[in-house]
């Protein structure tokens, strides 16, 4: 039987975006820390059935454009999003698509973060 | 040639989500308010080609949930999305993508906030 | 000699705005929160010279319009924007100002927390 | 073996806070929502050892004032935390503890929310 | 006819501030958002009449300094507010003035990454 | 009679956290923003009576890690967490707990920037 980190990691190599040398800074002091990232914010939800992992990416790069201070975070998500199947320029209508709700601030600097991925 | 304004209409027309009500409590005070949510939100942005309708509104839930206090733009984007193609089944499923980005009291209030439009 | 205690209400008394019945509420579980909104935000800030009331509303107004989730406090601030000389048409433009910011839906939620205020 | 939901479950019945009404609301349409809340929020996280739960009320408080939209879910863990051993006084001290980091609208706003919970 | 995209740029002119670096790095994979920043934030919104130019940059702080991982945009915009007259000790006051509502931490980081703007 | 800069000095003193720098380097720019956080954030609030320093850091804590941007600040208050009784452990876990309320990308960056203060 999988286990839910089994399950989590599986769908982390599908998707790449480079995780790991955050998860490998933080494994001394707190390595619960990126095991949950495994567990719950993979194997637990992006895993799930009934929406595909380019959807998912959406979801999570509108999240991601909003909150702010997550340069790394988006970086991350815009190669797994590739990695899923989106084009980079489909990527660059993404966030353009945040720019009424999160406003130009926020996609100001998601643009500026995406530049070296999208343009990769 | 089609202004932008009715580019916009246009695509409101398309998704539906019933913000008329709110466009119009505003039309004495601040007119310029909904034509530029018309204009600019739909017009400029929304109507984009490149990527289709139904993929815009995932990167807008994604914002929307990650704001919070949208309780309203919210209703109005889940109904634009079902018009766009996207289940109730696959709505829950981009809320629920939120989780490990916005949290839990936004998503169990943003879940809250589409009971009736993800019921209807 | 005046404390900044008497400073603040003395600021507040100039600009209305109506805070008292919010802090009458609190005046048995935490008089200090109601007493100190008084000498801190009024008296440590609002009366320092060197910028007049109604610039100083503007800054905040651009604050609360972003922070989401403040209509109590907005409808306080819009009406002390007035006292302080500024005309509902100005406090229109200043909500519209925060569009490219914060956003539509923050901008959107305002205005219409606005519309008894500035329609009066 | 006590899994994670029973291990959630037994943290959420120790704290109470009444979230029954919001998970059976989302049952039908959502039931993964409540699991996953009580799974990770309370088996994954709150049961952790480390930390005892009164302190990791005051962290959870900390988080949700300065979210804001967050009042019921301040509500229901204001009722944790008494449970947990804090006293109103305490609580009226944490929330208070905020002002410096998440300003006066979101403090006001949450000991408004917190007033019959505190005074109760 | 002045387009408003002319009429954004003028805007931009008479204001200052130095967005051309951000704008021409985005040149190659988003040349539509420069533009809509262009169009839309100074064309549509920031040169409308009703409210001069130094009043607007008021509440564009209040916003800035609120949402916090801004610096770039409030340096751009400081210069901007100078350059619309408000003097570098009229700035410093607003942004004090955002502290009842910011908080501290965004306060003391707004005024850090004001520093040298401000002191020029 | 002690003043409440006094007495805001005195409790930073006792907490450490290395606050000087940032406060010298506004010294000549905004003098009222480091004497206004000793006096407000310290004398008014933090010296308060009713809620030990310990845990009056842990609302502090979850505050910061939901607001973002704010990686110097959080250093500091660890700093004065562990000066205020807490371990290292306990600390990790007080981070942890604001997993469930502000999401991964806001914990993922607090832990890393705690790390060099927490492992010392």
């Amino acid at each position: 039987m999988t286990t839910r980190y089994e399950r989590g990691l599986a769908r982390q190599a599908e998707l790449g975006g480079g995780r790991r040398q955050v998860y490998d800074a933080l494994a001394e002091l707190a390595p619960d820390l990126p095991r949950l990232a495994v567990e719950f914010a993979y194997g637990d939800i992006h895993a799930r059935p009934g929406l595909d992992a380019a959807r998912r990416e959406l979801v999570i790069i509108g999240a991601l454009v909003t909150l702010g201070d997550t340069d790394r975070q988006l970086r991350a998500h815009l190669t797994s999003a590739r990695n899923a199947g989106l084009t980079s320029a489909e990527l660059v209508e993404a966030i353009m698509q945040a720019l009424p709700y999160a406003g130009f601030p926020r996609v100001l600097n998601a643009m500026t973060a995406a530049l070296d991925v999208l343009t990769a």
